[in-house]
């Protein structure tokens, strides 16, 4: 039964659904009954993250469960470029209400100062989501169960020790009911991102939102190398609007953009100037557990660096990253 | 006459040779009689930095001075794999003795503690380089003069404030023989790169000399971010290694290899590793003034981060530079 609780030894025997095994109607009517199940006549919540897992948890909890879901999208501050009006539109044609959060101000005071890449995650993103925000929703809302858009990915990175992905708390020995409280309830947990845009699009969420790359948890801050600063949020939205202008449609699994913190010496206006350099990555992969760089034309990438010199403010300098996972990760935090 | 003093109004009235009016013999016919007639009877002295501009003005110098002529390799412990040790045989084939003076202590010790580009190429270089090394060698030796190999573009750059050379003096306001002791000849001033190589090659330097990319003054302490420690550079040589192996011949203006201070996360043996990350530059260029990042295979690109991911011990990720000259420079410090 999914999110009944997997403990650290549990954890890599969930039994994964693979693409070629996946029915995606059996899958979502299996789901929607376990969480009747799970939830019987209590409320439970989702927020939705803007990517395509929370997304299709939602739906398939707005199926089960009807009215007893109330649906939050978190504005933390690290979402991309107009990313809470587009999330509202897309679910309100969906006839699912969605309720806008502004918790920017309790993102930013947590990330103050912090610069390690796993404290980001675990203190400004982890503490801050579950314990603070939704535990806020939880309590108004008087639910007692999280939906959440756990992958297989996130489990076996996380208990492989590769990164601390924010919503697997289960196998690093956290209990979400006594340190949050409220019961986490992780319908996907048996499928890999392409098995999640297949049901998402038996689900009939729009091609939009089911063929959307994967976005991090942390979201911006997980772009930004070094302390995620209103300011340096907003350089790198501003890139990555530019990467997902110029590379939608390329077929690739994942692009991205990241700020980094170190400075390079460039040029402006015949000065010397000592900006800015955004990492642009884009990644070829099955279930981002291996990736490659994707081949772009080059004429591409040289119009992706004049883009972001030239929008993004005090950036002179942008790379491509051209490893594979491994040695490299899909993020750069 | 060249090398004889250019204040700050003047340094913009040299008079540039242009490529197609560059007539190699006659130029080198007159720097041997304006090197004769600065030097007199005097000693001068000429530092190799494994470059191409003070090669070919250690070799004017040999032939208008004979042994009035001292030429030194200082080895900063900024060099390149192996330099030293082929910088000694290539001047040895041509009868030009070369003394190596250890003097890495010192400028280790001026680096230390330096993360400011500006500041590393002032105190780390400049200071160390002409002051300390070069003084000591001008009273060891009773020389009156140094030999150096500034060209056009240095002194362009220098004033119109991009970037701070490490051999420009009279136009920002230092006057070498009151600051360290001895008068500076600069045969080269009215060239820039293209023109150096000419001259270079009508000299009968081997073409291993005359068409190498240029390599920076501050040498790899221009290729790492952050303080330039015996480790980092030991890192950064290593990545140079593989980059100059895979793009010799490529037909590139310049190329080369950074060490980022920031670090990312990657996978080693199926564990995070929040390693280091290298960026790769490689630029078509005329004569550095501006630059375009060159159209590389991608296989090659892939091949290049394979190997230096695998040779350079703690890199997990490498990007390749896609900017153009301006915004970014050629060289990240």
């Amino acid at each position: 039964m999914p999110g009944n609780g997997y403990g650290k030894e549990q954890c890599m025997s969930i039994a994964e659904i693979s693409l070629e095994r996946l029915q995606p109607e059996a899958f979502i009517r299996d789901q929607v009954a376990a969480i009747r199940a799970a939830v019987g006549s209590d409320v439970a919540i989702s927020a939705l993250s803007g990517g395509v897992d929370s997304a299709v948890v939602t739906l398939i909890g707005h199926r089960a469960l009807g009215d007893q879901l109330k649906t939050y999208f978190i504005d933390n501050g690290l979402m991309r470029e107009g990313e809470p009006e587009q999330i509202a539109r897309w679910f309100a044609e969906l006839d699912v209400p969605v309720e806008i959060v502004d918790a920017r101000d309790a993102f930013f005071a947590a990330l103050k100062g912090v610069t390690d890449p796993e404290e980001k995650r675990e203190k400004g993103i982890t503490q801050v989501f579950y314990k603070d925000v939704v535990g806020d929703l939880v309590r108004t809302s008087g639910a007692k169960v999280l939906l959440q858009g756990t992958i297989f990915t996130d489990v076996e990175e996380t208990s492989a020790g590769v990164k601390r992905q924010h919503n697997v708390f289960e196998q690093i020995g956290i209990d979400p009911q006594k340190e949050f409280g409220y019961r986490v309830v992780e319908p996907l947990l048996q499928l890999r991102k392409p098995g999640v845009r297949v049901v998402g699009k038996a689900l009939g969420l729009p091609e939009a939102i089911w063929s959307r790359p994967p976005f991090p948890g942390p979201a911006l801050a997980a772009r930004v190398i070094g302390e995620a600063t209103p300011e340096r949020i907003a350089l790198v939205r501003k890139a990555t609007v530019v990467v997902e202008e110029e590379l939608a449609g390329c077929g690739a699994f994942q692009y991205l953009a990241v700020l980094h913190e170190d400075r390079v010496t460039g040029l402006r206006d015949g000065r010397r100037d000592f900006g800015h350099q955004v990492e642009v990555r884009c990644w070829d992969s099955q279930d981002a557990v291996t990736a490659t760089p994707t081949e772009l034309d080059f004429g591409l990438l040289r119009r992706i660096a004049d883009r972001i010199t030239s929008e993004v403010p005090g950036v002179v300098s942008v790379t491509y990253n051209i490893t594979s996972k491994p040695s490299s990760c899909i993020e750069a935090v």
